[in-house]
């Protein structure tokens, strides 16, 4: 008897368990096909790339980009738009930037450059110096040891590794070279740095990006060039066609602007200081419309707001999405709103953030222990119909600080193989995004958004 | 006694199993470095797109891919290329294509058009009539039933279903639209079709594509329009603004000509009679380069080739990577191989096909009986690196006459989210192709093809 109650038992929680699921399933299934229908995200991001345009921290554009965005998170239905002040580096480019080879023979070969962000100038006549390549730190400390780097200039031709099949991996291999190559160069006593773009194809494009002084070391001006001038670059220097190289930059860090983060809220119906996040970052490189890097993200989480609101869905616990200002160079913005969920006294529950591209979703990362992961990994198999899988480990530079808070990482992981085509450059222009992928993403975080909303983790 | 020699007996046989998939795992990793890092199908690609060009069925460009790709062939490392004839059709555009709608006030507006493939050209002076817009067939019924249809033009509005996640199904439900719909309209009495394209998304691009008469009912001429055009087009019917629209082409079908299949041959080693085939279709639409669709799954099959080649791996069946010719508007070619086939004393065991766009492989699909399956599928965890899964159905339009000779029908399922953006549009350029996510849907069949070649089916 006691058996035929446990199995009744057994029977009757897994209709529960079932029905839920099932009703789940069809709520989803709702998403998707208004998301997908009349989803409102890359109307919003032809308006961001074309009508604002370029938008590093500090500039005109930027302040633009948040009252832009500020208006769209009302249409899209918010019960609220909040404008969190925080202040931001403010880095120019200056006037345009040149650079050349200069052959044995003195003809000259002009490269297409872009300083790196965050980076100073050359001297107003510009920088001429003889070019040292180096594939790796290793090279570099050996050279810089018996005293070859001293007066010169260094160029990191470290290419992005094709046989990563995740390009993140082959970025996370390169980027250092970015980031603290200049200060690593300077430490030797070089003049001057030359990257080789982190772009995972050939072409003529230079991809700029932060670059992080080590403020023990002198502050050397660094460029970087395109994948194509890197090799050709390379071949003149390995046939002693070229040893010098000039080049002539005016950029500068400026004292620190105010600028916002912009947060939309849908005030949670029973758990409403309960509070899941999610954003991307509003700010972009100077070079292109940052369509993908983070229009998209940015619009994406604007359309969450939207789908909840279109299907009359009040989430149980409130969802706040998040246009953060700086992640490009200085991560101000996801710092500041990390500080105030700090003092706040609700609890952040959950924040997913999409900055890898507004590419195909193929997974929904997830930082979960072992208890939050029994249950919502059961959910799974309902974002199996849109080829979207759950994956270990999750997070992004701009909800990272609210780990601090105890806030459990989640990342939207859309298709990597094109991002670094376009990445930082002057490609990554609306045209580069198609309108479903970008949608079907801005479901994935919706989906996930209501599966953790309605259950908790 | 006997359970322990069973037992030993399985870890005898899973010692060789295990050693034998660690092997193919290593393998699987060198032929993805191999066409990650030295892959050059994105080149050849930019050569058939950007010298051949446009390359419809009877086009002297056609004859030019012929060449190029036989050239291709060879450089791979083919042991012989052999030209297989086959005669084709031979539809031309004609002169340049016009069409306006006529406002009630007198005004005009012009539409952007491409004559359906294979379709007749209008009358010298064109074609005048009276717009009737139906959203399906069953539309069309009543309005012809009921004699509203006689003397005017059809215009089939049928929108891609943007909730189909694969975005192939949606594009079956809509191209009945444009393969059948002329003659339908015909048999009520229609004097000329406009079909919405095709397109995942509006723009104003119209995207071609073969219509098939049925020669019982008389043939009328057939364009598509752009969607943005449809909604326009729709809209102004809507408010009786329009009721006529003029259209003029001058498009033919000539005497058909002679073509070829283009066959790069690798002989196995051990069981050289039984065939492999890999291919994509030379042929394209006028409208564009056929960067997708699919110079994209030829490049890919030669590259299978070079791929073998250069890691010096010779197959123990053999290859046959196949170029078919006119699978855009007759199907001649994928026919002409097939009959070889039947005639041939040799086993074509396996064909995969790669028509569906150079986008990221999500899967290669797999039309297996259950033996096979459970075969086969025990490699599907070696493809888990490169993300790529293995899925129930393969098959192909030009693979697809191998059936009668009991091949097994497998394809390459590239991501499908981008594909009719582009697909017989003026898009489907290189531009739109990223080479890694080629190269690794080239990876997927050469990988497969190796699994196969080695262990049978």
């Amino acid at each position: 008897m006691k058996k035929s109650i446990s199995l009744l038992a057994v029977i009757f929680i897994a209709n529960i368990l079932y029905g839920q699921t099932t009703e789940d399933s069809v709520l989803l299934r709702r998403m998707a096909n208004e998301i997908l229908s009349n989803g409102n995200a890359y109307e919003n991001l032809r308006f961001l790339t074309k009508k604002v345009g370029p938008r590093l921290s500090g500039s005109p554009q930027a302040g633009s980009a948040v009252l832009a965005t500020a208006r769209m998170m009302r249409e899209a239905g918010a019960d609220t738009v909040i404008l969190q002040e925080c202040m931001v580096p403010h880095w120019v480019r200056g006037a345009k930037e040149s650079a050349k080879l200069i052959f044995a023979n003195g003809k000259e070969y002009a490269l297409k450059v872009a300083a790196l962000g965050n980076s100073v100038g050359t001297p107003t006549a510009g920088l001429k110096a003889n070019v040292i390549e180096v594939r790796n730190f290793a090279e570099l400390e050996k050279l810089g040891t018996a005293g070859n780097i001293k007066g010169n200039i260094v160029f990191y031709n470290h290419p992005m590794d094709p046989t990563f099949i995740k390009t993140f991996m082959a970025y996370g291999d390169a980027v250092p070279y970015r980031g603290r190559g200049p200060s690593m160069a300077a430490k030797y006593g070089a003049v001057g740095v030359i990257v080789r773009s982190m772009a995972s194809n050939k072409d003529d494009h230079p991809h700029t990006g932060a670059t992080v002084y080590n403020d023990s070391m002198p502050k050397i001006p660094a460029i970087a060039i395109s994948t194509n001038d890197a090799e050709y670059l390379s071949n003149a220097l390995r046939m002693r066609m070229v040893s010098q190289v000039y080049f002539k930059t005016s950029c500068k860090m400026l004292p620190d602007e105010k600028s916002y983060n912009v947060i939309g809220v849908l005030r949670g119906s029973e758990l409403p200081d309960e509070v899941l996040t999610v954003g991307g970052h509003l700010d972009s490189w100077d070079l292109a419309e940052g369509a993908h890097d983070d229009g998209a993200g940015c619009m994406q989480s604007i359309e969450v707001i939207r789908a909840f609101k279109a299907l009359g869905i009040r989430p149980k616990r409130t969802i706040q999405s998040v246009m953060f200002m700086n992640e490009e160079n200085g991560g101000r913005g996801g710092e500041k709103y990390a500080e105030m969920a700090k003092k706040d006294g609700r609890k952040f529950v959950f924040a997913i953030e999409s900055d890898a591209g507004g590419f195909v979703p193929r997974s929904i990362g997830l930082s979960l222990n072992a208890a939050q992961k029994a249950k919502l990994w059961s959910f799974e198999r309902l974002f199996k119909p849109y080829a979207i899988e759950f994956s270990e480990g999750g997070g992004g530079a701009d909800i990272g600080p609210l780990r601090s808070v105890g806030t459990v990482m989640s990342s939207l992981n859309p298709d990597s193989q094109r991002y670094f085509e376009v990445h930082h450059a002057e490609t990554d222009v609306l045209e580069s995004v198609s309108p479903r992928e970008l949608h079907l993403g801005a479901f994935g975080m919706a989906a996930i958004l209501y599966i953790v909303s309605e259950n908790g983790l």
